[in-house]
């Protein structure tokens, strides 16, 4: 039986080796719990510093000249989040546009690669943008949009996957974390899969990078997205990323035929000349701001380590599952119970979900809800402590004890 | 015949009534004379500011809270510009991604809705990502893509546009001011021969907003795009933003279903339906530092006003061609001499093009170099004084004149 004293949890707290990189992230409000970051990261204090200086060097002093070095940004910063959390060597990643955007850019370059199969899989689970861009892509181009059923609360099977990837499958995209209950998928696993059907494989890592180890090359991953305002810390709407296999690169092609995929851009040549490498897949003008804060995110996961953030967040999530068990009766467990099998978050399913949420954020916990019924915690490892955890826990068993939700109303929700 | 001497410029400053908006911008090298704006705008005191705030207070303090107003930022901003920049109403414009991803959305939403026919029309001496663009959209749907010969110093002809626009074009793409040249085209006039045939017309606004007074309602433009590095002086990278016409908007849909142009969009439904406005022209999560700082940038100008900025405009590209009339026999105007033909910048040919502007920047002066041997000159109308245009051209007589730009190799360019 888990301890369920405060003390236990700032025992927790003293032995944990990332403690000190708490205090790299602005945080003036002590009363305030935040587990939202799988939402929307804190901000760093270093990403403050540098959108400053971005500002006021850069563009400020240097003016246009500064483009001889943003020019290289979206693939250095590429280089160092595939180095550091993608297992990317480099020239595989390049930061760009957003999710949504990266995942349309993607997804027809493989559907183009396999021009004569006739379907795209992807599960009813999976993030909406994702569902809805397969959508858009299989109503243009006549495709089957074969969506296969996953548990909203343990993920997708690899059974009901299989029974789904066939001869005539051109394209599979996945979420490797599941937004609303976490679960993790294997990876290496699925690619095979796919693999021996012919198939590309393209992965969300929306909810994963940052949480758990990646390794796109070793698991023969073909095509990757994700964003970076999760566990990245990179801030609202920061540009996303995408991936793509150096061996597919050069016969690959994206549809948004821009300057910025071009060889040779500067020579504004009369026709379009796509470099031969991941640079292919950028499309209009980079958003420097935005990429130096992804720099910044990465940075400061990369000096925490994708191993130690692993191992706390399966540690925090437990922590929170086993005080959920031992606290909220009325709540079940939404999420994968098993750490290997889930990400950095939990969802409790309640049917008073979206009022709870409302009164959580009251009381200074800040939760997610999601439809239909799901309250969302996300306690990032970089900057949550057990005791965080702890006091929200006793916070939400106090809402759910004397009912208080009740005088919320129900309504619904907003935002990512 | 001119007068050439600095107190005419002096005079000519301090009559400016724009003057005292030069301080609003950031500038701490009295020696160095920016005439790149057309590139990339100087930085606004006031968005340095916001930025931080943004950072600190909205997402630093007010973490995922703040999508609540987050979440109107692209329309509400976009409404601003529209209003005061673009001649728009209301709910037909958003903030939104980069110039090329706005492009291909609505050329596509464009050819969508003209399926029918088999052309598109475009000038030669077209920016490069929107040639590619369409390119890339001729080649994958089968279509013509119909390049208009264009004067590279005196821009396109009505007449030659007239000729190529038939019965089979669904849809004519033009940059209101070009470029190379900054010419300057009707845009009632070509909206009226392109409607007169049943084709529909995206613009180009990237080289005019903040420039030249627009009138995209009273046009009756269908379609537009521009970026918001220029002239709205938001950034590198800064996002774009679109014109969808309300008549236009119900019936016509982009190709890129994201959860962002989505009706009820945190109901995360199970099928795409994207609401009916100008939204579902958008994709993804909107890059919220960056409409900061368009909003900023917009702000500056609304203060200015378009009419006066116009004015001061055509009064400094006038000033700069009759001291270049004057001082550099070795070069040739190649920009119309009309105001009225022009945007706000000036290209000038020489043969040596490239060494000379490396010249200019060594000496204080940063100007642009377009392919193959043009010198482009953009005194931004917000910040140039008439004394700064003196005094870069006095620069730059003195480097044709001893010929110093020969140190320099013969080599290629950068940069927006």
């Amino acid at each position: 039986m888990i301890d369920l004293s405060r003390g236990h949890a700032e025992r927790l707290d003293a032995a944990d080796t990332l403690a000190p990189l708490r205090d790299a992230f602005a945080d003036d409000d002590p009363e305030l719990i935040y587990l939202d970051g799988n939402s929307l990261g804190r901000l760093p204090q270093a990403t403050q510093e540098r959108l400053a200086e971005v500002a006021a060097d850069e563009w400020g002093r240097g003016l246009i000249r500064s483009w001889s070095h943003w020019i290289d940004q979206p693939a250095r910063v590429g280089d160092l989040l595939g180095a550091e959390l993608l297992g990317a060597e480099s020239g595989q990643v390049v930061v760009s546009d957003s999710t949504t955007v990266n995942l349309y850019k993607l997804a027809v370059a493989a559907l183009d690669a396999r021009a004569d199969r006739q379907v795209i899989v992807t599960d009813d689970d999976n993030f909406p943008t994702d569902r809805y861009v397969l959508e858009g892509l299989a109503a243009q181009r006549g495709l089957v949009l074969r969506m296969v059923h996953a548990d909203i609360d343990q993920g997708l099977s690899e059974a009901a996957l299989r029974a789904a990837v066939d001869a005539d499958t051109a394209l599979v995209c996945l979420s490797h974390v599941a937004y609303r209950s976490g679960a993790l998928l294997d990876m290496a696993e699925i690619n095979d899969l796919v693999h021996e059907r012919g198939a590309l494989v393209l992965w969300d890592l929306c909810h994963a990078v940052g949480a758990v180890p990646i390794e796109l090359d070793a698991s023969g991953t073909d095509l990757a997205v994700g964003c970076s305002y999760k566990y990245l810390n990179a801030g609202p709407g920061a540009p996303a990323f995408l991936y793509v296999r150096r061996a597919a690169q050069a016969t690959m092609r994206q549809p948004i035929w821009g300057w910025f995929g071009q060889r040779d851009q500067f020579e504004m040549g009369a026709s379009y000349d796509p470099e031969p490498t991941i640079a292919r897949f950028a499309a209009g003008s980079p958003a420097i701001l935005g990429i130096a804060a992804v720099e910044e995110g990465v940075r400061l996961l990369a000096a925490a380590g994708i191993d130690r953030l692993r191992a706390k967040g399966a540690a925090l999530t437990s922590y929170l599952i086993a005080l959920a068990d031992a606290w909220l009766p009325g709540f079940t467990v939404a999420t994968p119970r098993d750490p290997a099998r889930r990400g950095s978050h939990v969802s409790l399913h309640h049917p008073e979900a979206w009022q709870i949420a409302q009164a959580l954020i009251d009381a200074k916990v800040i939760p997610d809800y999601r439809t239909p019924d799901r309250l969302r915690l996300g306690p990032a490892p970089i900057y949550t402590r057990f005791a965080d955890v702890w006091e929200a826990m006793t916070r939400l068993r106090d809402i759910a004890e004397t009912k208080s939700y009740d005088r919320f109303p129900a309504g619904r929700a907003r935002v990512t």
